[in-house]
């Protein structure tokens, strides 16, 4: 039997509890069977709520993607924080505060900003030097092992900075599909970054590996060869890792519930309360709907079940348009709450932050 | 000569104010000379700041997306206001909140909603009834007259309830391009509501019209035949109305400022702290770049000025990928202040609510 869902009045993100700590209690066990350091990424929940879910799991070491979200988090009591961007030299002041309470570790990949902040550091932080291994996003790519070497080096002479090793980011992983696809993207970034520390052992014997986007961290057996991983949208899962495979259904522990306030049986539409100021606007190339920004759900005894034939296929400020089938409209006036799986659960907790319900 | 901007060290929504007044006094002073009421829509900016602008200007009566940000604006003074989205029968406690203080109009399209709220409203409440002219997201078709003449007959004799008139959003104006065709939608949007206004003239003489989306009362040279306007974003303006052709460069009056965080001279990229919970994921589909998140522009003396083959190719959560030419690449580096035309002003408004300077 499952939990009663809360009443609510207004577009609210809904979160099961239970779910959540299935989620990470499983990545967390393969994390501990291979001997991996969990630092679970809070840019997703940016929630005490949850934090304290992962506290008591054992958790005591997290990342977060803003200086100002590492701030909030030490604010909580986290005492060991790592921030995964680039590090903002125009913020020392908030630098320079955290590392006098907390253990923190910031992103480096140019000599120019680690002397810059090396100058200006009143206390010392820890460093990951950012590896690109494929999404382009930013770091050095893995294959530079010259401008690798030059970094190190020049870091490593730097007073106040502590270099710990390479950090990457798989996030093309985002555009896999299955496990197949994934096993492989996760395989050659560690092989990447196990060359790399190999390369470097001689000269720097401790620089550890730190890897871990949700897709490649949910679907690969084994954490073996790594040091550190860092998922983050794991914890509530959402549309897009279901079509990537990362999860099933019922990992999923977020989801919206929106009041409808009007129904257009002409054209098969319920207008929703919830729009892009809730959902954010992330979209989903669905096989069969195409541009989607949610998938219909319903809350059963046997937890969530998708509703067929039933997407989110517009959103503006605080609208959403729901294309329905038939059945389902036939079932729904306005005043009802309908529940939908978001695409991106990270870009809409962030929005929802002042309207989650924890159940 | 221009004003300086305010130093910032986190991504920044920066306001023009005086850009602003002549954003707001432009459409204001062509409402007086076709004597409807200028009932600007507050969902843009979301801002005290705007607002005393406006009333400074005289705006007594404004419109807003949903009854929490009636609620915001109640209490910031205001007494006149509409909200624009079909009412959500959930918040009956909020509308009789706000019914009890302030001159409340809520937007009705069935007679099971206009009934649900009669029967429970504990003071007078305006309406208006929703009318589709286009744009296919809510309201009644305009073409189908026996129904919204049922349902006039239907609200006219509930309590509580005073029909106001007829009011459409004519959104399907942001597809279009250039003043033709936004004036084209403007015409047919009147002339359906004119038609409606006629026909119930002997039996409802005081039905008033409410129209405006910005695209087409930024436009239209007149508003003669129309009772009220309702464009929101003109007062800041953005990216995506400069691509509709409904403003000019200079009338742009919001951009976010942004540190540089890396650089990547080899794909001619800058990162820039600033994503998708600063910017929202709207998107431009321009003519040269394809799929865009953001214009680059320059502060000038003149005021903002584009930068040419610069705009910002993709966003995640905290990070957007600036595409770059070499010669801009060449003047920036981490820590330096970069600045954007968001796509969509209303939306990264609302996401930079806590994190705005206005100058």
């Amino acid at each position: 039997m499952t939990n009663q869902l809360p009443l609510v009045s207004v577009p609210t993100l809904l979160i099961n509890t239970s779910q959540c700590i299935q989620n990470i209690r499983k990545i967390h066990n393969k994390a501990i069977k291979g001997s991996v350091i969990f630092r679970p990424h809070f840019k997703t929940h940016q929630s005490e709520v949850i934090g304290h879910l992962f506290k008591q799991e054992g958790i005591a070491c997290i990342t977060v993607s803003s200086l100002r979200m590492a701030a909030e988090f030490a604010q909580q009591g986290w005492r060991d924080i790592a921030v995964a961007f680039p590090v903002n030299i125009l913020e020392m002041d908030v630098i320079n505060d955290l590392a006098a309470k907390i253990t923190l570790s910031l992103l480096l990949e140019s000599k120019e900003t680690a002397e810059y902040i090396s100058q200006r550091l009143q206390h010392k932080v820890q460093v990951y030097v950012k590896i690109d291994t494929g999404y382009h996003r930013t770091g050095i790519n893995a294959s530079s092992v010259d401008e690798i070497g030059a970094l190190l080096d020049f870091i490593t002479r730097l007073p106040n900075i502590e270099c710990k090793g390479f950090l990457a980011h798989a996030g093309h992983s985002y555009k896999a599909h299955g496990s197949e696809e994934l096993e492989r993207i996760y395989s050659y970034t560690l092989a990447q970054l196990k060359l790399l520390q190999a390369q470097f052992s001689a000269k720097y014997p401790n620089l550890i590996i730190s890897i871990g986007d949700t897709p490649t961290c949910s679907i690969t057996k084994s954490f073996e060869g790594a040091d550190e991983i860092r998922p983050g949208n794991f914890v509530y899962y959402d549309a897009t890792q279901l079509f990537i495979g990362s999860c099933r259904l019922n990992q999923i522990a977020a989801f919206m519930a929106c009041p409808v306030v009007a129904k257009h049986e002409e054209r098969k539409e319920l207008v929703i309360y919830g729009g892009a100021v809730h959902f954010s606007k992330d979209l989903l190339n669905h096989p069969v709907y195409g541009a989607c920004y949610g998938l219909l759900a319903e809350w059963t005894n046997e937890g969530l079940k998708l509703v067929e034939e039933c997407f989110v296929k517009s959103l503006s400020q605080e609208h959403g348009i729901l294309s329905a089938s038939v059945s389902y409209l036939d079932t729904k006036k306005p005043g009802d709450i309908i529940y939908v799986i978001p695409v991106h659960s990270c870009l809409t907790a962030h929005l929802m932050k002042a309207d989650t319900l924890y159940f």
